[in-house]
């Protein structure tokens, strides 16, 4: 029971935190009206929850049906919106609301995989695609390349965090502090990996690249 | 049994208009042979229905296992392939059919998600994704930035009519009139938002746009 | 229970093609990462699969919850990841290898909706979902208009393949010979069109395009 509560307390944390994210994203790369940014912010906030219960024929799902989610990531599209010129100018960090969120999703979303019976691995595998599937529907949506093809280091600190949680739940090591370190460690090196600008390594890299075919790309 | 068999028939209305439109959007925007003609008439016609009766869990999904729904999603398909010159020339207005088809959507999504036991609420939500999603899928598949987002009067015009249509039910209001004005009523407000170029608010609009990250956009 | 494991072999090795696949559009066409040709190669081999099952409502879908998927498609990107220089330079056909992939998907695709009790035209229609569903995937993913839209003959030797497959099963025919051999005449109309650039009909070709909407396209 008190795990329920903190998963959902977990799970809504990371809802707001994307819903800021989406509504920043549209108010800065697309010229979108209210209700685009507000759609935006609910896409991104509840996208990678629908995806995971759809895949778990968990329907309808939680973050559709539960009221929670919706009013959580509607205030958040609320505020961005409201607060824009103010967000934009603290130069309030688009990729740090992003990190949280991918952050909680990727323990919220393996932790659910886990208790619709999914072994370990696909647990975790889950918890990623819960962790990015949000932001990936916001790219697709918004025209961009999703950050999860072109960012090595955004899949792998989420599946990092999945992999401790689904490790500890193993163990029978549950409750807030291990989803909150688990969660917290992907945290951690996700932001390592955008302070750092580091990158997982790319093709080709043992000689020039083509020069017809990547030339132009 | 009345109700079911209207809200087939405007389903299919719905349909019909969708496919028309998404054909003659592949005939328009992008140079699609008769195949990806048809398959961009069938997506947007029966997109909508698909994405709703997924988060329903009602699979396999109606307008996919109904022969009716891909029936009229072809015709409508075909019609606009080979009657394209006439119907481009007619400037047979795109913008009436798909705002007739998320009418139509808007209104039969909703007492669908009823029907399935979701609360009001969510019920009005899952009808405007009903009447959005093929529109939807059919700007990303031609890399469009979707209407829904840019084009704040789409989904309020799909909310008032998901609306009117839900609080008609609670109201032990029922039947083919009842369906129709909710239909009619988000017909009105979309046709009305395309005459007068209503727009919703969009951001940032208590000040100058910052100019180092909007101008170019 | 010889059908089960003729689909399975059938089903893997349209995984293994769709992940090479790809990968290497991966690498060809966008500067990817490793952890992007991966996430890349999967999504194409399994998101048809994926589909297919959430249409079916076989949730979890099986080509997630089955590890011999997921393994065989990491097994590919990997592949195709360190050997990209030596592909690329032997022009390895990205081509070959999706239509592989198409034309054992398609009746894989189509057998499993029969086995879930659909219709025969519905069968043929889901089993051409499922093998174009991976590569329309990648291609909104890495921004491209998907191939099934653009290339008439793309979707018509998935459905041809489905048809064959679906045909002989309601005649009771059944087993390896006929679902290879129903892969086998998808795979030659596909190369057959690759080769001769065959093309299906497109519209107002009865006249000249309208030159102010369909000159910039």
């Amino acid at each position: 029971m008190l795990t329920v509560t903190v998963l959902l307390v977990l799970d809504l944390a990371g809802t707001f935190a994307f819903a800021l994210n989406g509504a920043l994203t549209a108010v800065r790369t697309v010229r979108l009206d209210i209700v685009g940014v507000i759609t935006l912010a609910i896409i991104t906030a509840i996208g990678g929850g629908v995806l995971r219960d759809l895949v778990l024929g968990a329907t309808p799902p939680a973050t559709f049906s539960d009221w929670r989610y919706l009013t959580v990531a509607t205030i958040g599209g609320l505020l961005a919106f409201f607060l824009a010129r103010l967000l934009v100018r603290l130069e309030m960090p688009i990729e740090v609301l992003d990190a949280a969120g991918l952050s909680l999703f990727a323990v919220t979303g393996s932790l659910k995989a886990l208790d619709y019976g999914l072994g370990p691995g696909q647990a975790i595998i889950l918890g990623a695609v819960t962790a990015v599937g949000g932001g990936t529907l916001r790219d697709v949506l918004i025209r961009r390349v999703p950050e999860v093809l072109h960012s090595g280091l955004y899949a792998i600190p989420a599946l990092i965090g999945a992999a401790i949680a689904v490790l500890a739940d193993q163990l029978d090591l549950r409750g807030a502090p291990i989803a909150v370190g688990a969660a917290a460690a992907c945290f951690a090196v996700r932001m390592l990996a955008l302070r750092y600008r580091l990158n997982a390594p790319t093709p080709l890299a043992n000689g020039a690249p083509e020069p017809d075919d990547r030339a132009p790309g």
